[in-house]
């Protein structure tokens, strides 16, 4: 059992909850709480560490045996009560925080997996929580795989894993250098249509097609798609707004045109 | 020009800012930023109070003097820049802070407002974000009103007010004590149909007709709609979810039926 601060285990996983750097260097990332450990993929489990106290649960050793390991495996630690708190992002933490390596996908995996894909390319997105709620509405809504532009925030900040509710685990996730350089001529190999949503979209979003291969291109809270990437768009789309409203939340822009396009699939 | 911290007014503000019961005591709220400033309802703004800095640009008398008020007005109190910073509910404040009266809706006045009203009836729900998305939201919709369960969230929480962008002057929200034995009596006399998003509904959302007069049920982020509540909605609906999503995030799903409603209407 983990009884102190300074031990060496407890001392990485601090780093990897904090610094991005140290996830992408160790490619693995953090997930705490009893549905994130539920849901966590076992052959992507590199570590679970587990308070005392829950570890004296039967729900613990359910979940454990589930994906095939036992509270003796190299795989679990048993962390103090007092010391595991200190681990955890949450006041009332539930006890399990496990280390997942993070999937390897790559552009062309999400791009020819599915006959017709339906892909989200977000720009410079900043918001942890819009991050997270784009993730989990957006498995819901059946996407094949988010992309974003390097400039946006980190999808393993334990904020956005969070709000992602377990989606982290089964939603590809890519990051690129450029999205006009990388991913806009491969979209065009790949005949995936692509739209931005834009307030000088012509067409209300429900008045195109998105049967076919579809990517919806959002932007950065504040300022929006920038002028480069809208010009690389196919289409520009406009959700039309009543009253005085400006823009929609960059999370649920792109919920409502993931969900127009799961209803046109259907 | 108010310099102390100790200024009764500064003390007001801060009440109003932190106490959910002072502000229905007093049947005000306070609206931060340049923003929230510009779209204030010039017969509902009770008091400006402008940061020293603020108060010299041109911005600020632009703003003033489209509300027909000038800077020597009772209404506009300026604050040394500390004091103000003192109030301000962000790392950098933009220096200026309203107080506005709360709107006066009734029940009535919003479903007789229109032919068909579009209304959202939230059940106990608890997230700031969550509360002023939907709002923000549902300007952009169209929606008629928004109907809240007295154990909801304080809508005139800074944090709600600062995510509707504003939309919080233009929506009507009203509390009430109980949705089942004050709304849905009410919403039956006007002929309201009413729609629960429910894990047990039959249709999908998107194979309802909300053309007339419609309200959707949209319960607590961790529960969902109480079983007394779900009873009493003509019809439970779904939002169909793909992979191993539960559920969407309270707005989300409010933003989705929202929208599937403006744009059977359009």
């Amino acid at each position: 059992m983990i009884t102190s601060m300074s031990n060496p285990q407890i001392k990485e996983v601090q780093q990897l909850l904090k610094k991005a750097k140290t996830r992408r260097e160790e490619r693995v990332f953090v997930a705490e709480g009893i549905k994130m450990f539920r849901e966590a993929p076992a052959d992507r489990l590199c570590k679970v560490y587990v308070s005392e106290t829950f570890a004296g649960k039967t729900e613990f050793e359910d979940i454990l045996r589930g994906k095939s390991l036992n509270p003796d495996s190299d795989k679990v630690e048993i962390v103090d009560d007092k010391v595991f708190k200190s681990l955890s992002d949450t006041v009332t933490p539930q006890g399990v925080l496990c280390l997942i390596s993070m999937g390897n996908w790559s552009l062309q995996d999400i791009m020819k997996e599915t006959e017709y894909p339906l892909l989200m390319v977000l720009e410079d997105l900043q918001d942890p929580g819009n991050l997270g709620t784009i993730i989990r509405t957006g498995e819901g809504a059946g996407v094949t795989g988010v992309i974003l532009s390097k400039t946006s925030v980190d999808v393993f900040n334990p904020k956005v894993i969070r709000s992602t509710m377990g989606s982290i685990y089964r939603v590809p996730v890519i990051y690129v250098d450029s999205i006009e350089e990388e991913v806009v001529p491969m979209l065009k190999t790949y005949g995936i249509t692509t739209y931005a949503a834009h307030l000088k979209g012509e067409n209300n979003y429900d008045q195109e097609d998105y049967s076919k291969g579809t990517a919806f291109f959002i932007g950065n809270e504040g300022n929006g798609l920038t002028d480069e990437l809208t010009a690389c768009a196919d289409t520009l789309i406009k959700i039309p707004m009543a009253g005085q409203v400006e823009s929609l939340n960059a999370a649920m822009a792109s919920g409502i045109l993931m969900y127009e396009a799961a209803r046109q699939r259907r």
